[in-house]
């Protein structure tokens, strides 16, 4: 194995796609994800959940995971939401959003008035046209227009259905308005090291987890870190192909890639 | 005037923004247009109207100028549905559309069943998350994805607000599914000259007025015509500075793009 030439001291893992599936609306643990988390944890190796999820509150995925079986705190969960809070925080700005219902109560504490940005997430059902027109028109009336995108995936897996996730959206904003998003959240270089860096570890002892070929293996291999890709999720053959991206080791679910792990 | 250094032999005539607005949801002939055309037309000048206009057909689109008071017969007007469909049937193409319920009637005499390809169009309100997926899972599905998009504007003046153009939504289809798109309108250089070629004229001899800065008049430079730039539709001061795109004139309006010409 390839990804275990050098020691594994920390793990990354995502959560949509290697810990569970949506499936008719519903969560679905993946086979094997729960007794896996388990079995990582209680070998002593520090890991930490590294999602693009904003279609939901943290709090809310949380009790979620821990209802389906995941033995996972709070803290332990790094999604896009609190980051983006932090950096609004630190600019002094003041978003429009155009993120999920759901997830509205993250920015709860965020002054929304007279807004001087934007910030985007999958906001699914609400990514009408009349909500799209009214954070384009919010960026084109700035005379510096900012734009913060929550990830920048293509698509993801839900109910048996790829469907297009928040870069497609992002993408849409940047060509009308001319502008390039700063992207919080997965691959975000500053994002992913945030997350080594509250387990202690450094890039190169950490490996991450995901079903995302670019974003979370191509993410994690820019900042140092060795990316396995699992066959559940989002997965297609094709990816592994893929013409920019060569994961260090590729393995059929995450309960594989803890059996490989713990052999180390 | 730097555009009448040589001689004007032939105008192409953007619609929307140029000869009329939408205001609270009806058009209206911006003031001086209609007896512009009339003017240009009395004068023997090759007159056409080059439109990315989607949102409805190319009849019902015609008789709603004529009721403003202009006159146009329906072979002058090239919206890019008529196109389309030549191409479609060229290359035994069956589109999924993803375009305006008011535009459908062009496409009623092409099969649509097993769809291997996409036609997208400014759908508007129909620019919804669903309907988005859909196109998105049928451009995925294809082994070999096509999609087709009607102009690729940035956005358009309706109501008094600036909003997205069917461009936004191409850039999310290219992103999403990793392609590029094949634009058929304005800017597209086989368009513009497919046009041209119906007035008998040479791009060197034609003028093309519109308040796109990039698609009419950067997109007519790019095939050798002349670009003039009005001062109307979704016009912005900025567009007088425009990083790439210098305009060949710049004129209040249509009425005085064609005062200047008529002085020739």
């Amino acid at each position: 194995m390839a990804w275990l030439q050098r020691p594994v001291r920390a793990v990354l893992l995502d959560i949509s796609g290697v810990l569970k599936n949506c499936v008719d609306g519903k969560d679905v643990a993946i086979d094997g994800s729960v007794d896996a988390v388990n079995r990582l944890k209680a070998s002593g190796v520090p890991v930490r959940f590294c999602t693009n999820e904003t279609t939901t509150t943290r709090s809310k995925l949380v009790r979620r995971l821990q209802a389906l079986g995941f033995n996972m705190k709070e803290e332990e969960v790094f999604p896009p939401a609190p980051t983006v809070c932090l950096i609004l925080k630190e600019r002094a700005l003041r978003p429009h959003l155009l993120v999920h219902q759901d997830a509205m109560e993250d920015f709860a504490h965020i002054d929304q008035s007279s807004p001087n940005c934007v910030v985007l997430g999958d906001a699914q059902h609400d990514l009408t046209y009349e909500n799209m027109n009214k954070a384009f028109q919010t960026l084109l009336a700035l005379e510096k227009p900012v734009l913060f995108s929550m990830g920048q995936g293509k698509f993801y897996k839900e109910d048996n259905a790829l469907v297009l996730d928040v870069g497609a959206y992002k993408a849409a904003l940047e060509y009308a308005c001319d502008l390039k998003a700063e992207v919080v959240g997965k691959p975000s270089e500053s994002f992913f090291l945030s997350v080594v860096k509250d387990m202690g570890a450094s890039p190169e002892d950490t490996v991450m987890v995901g079903d995302d070929i670019e974003n979370d293996v191509g993410g994690a291999q820019k900042c140092g870190m060795r990316g396995v890709l699992v066959r559940t999720g989002k997965y297609r053959p094709s990816d592994e192909n893929h013409p920019k991206v060569k994961p260090d080791g590729i393995v059929d679910n995450l309960a594989q890639a803890v059996d490989i792990l713990l052999k180390q």
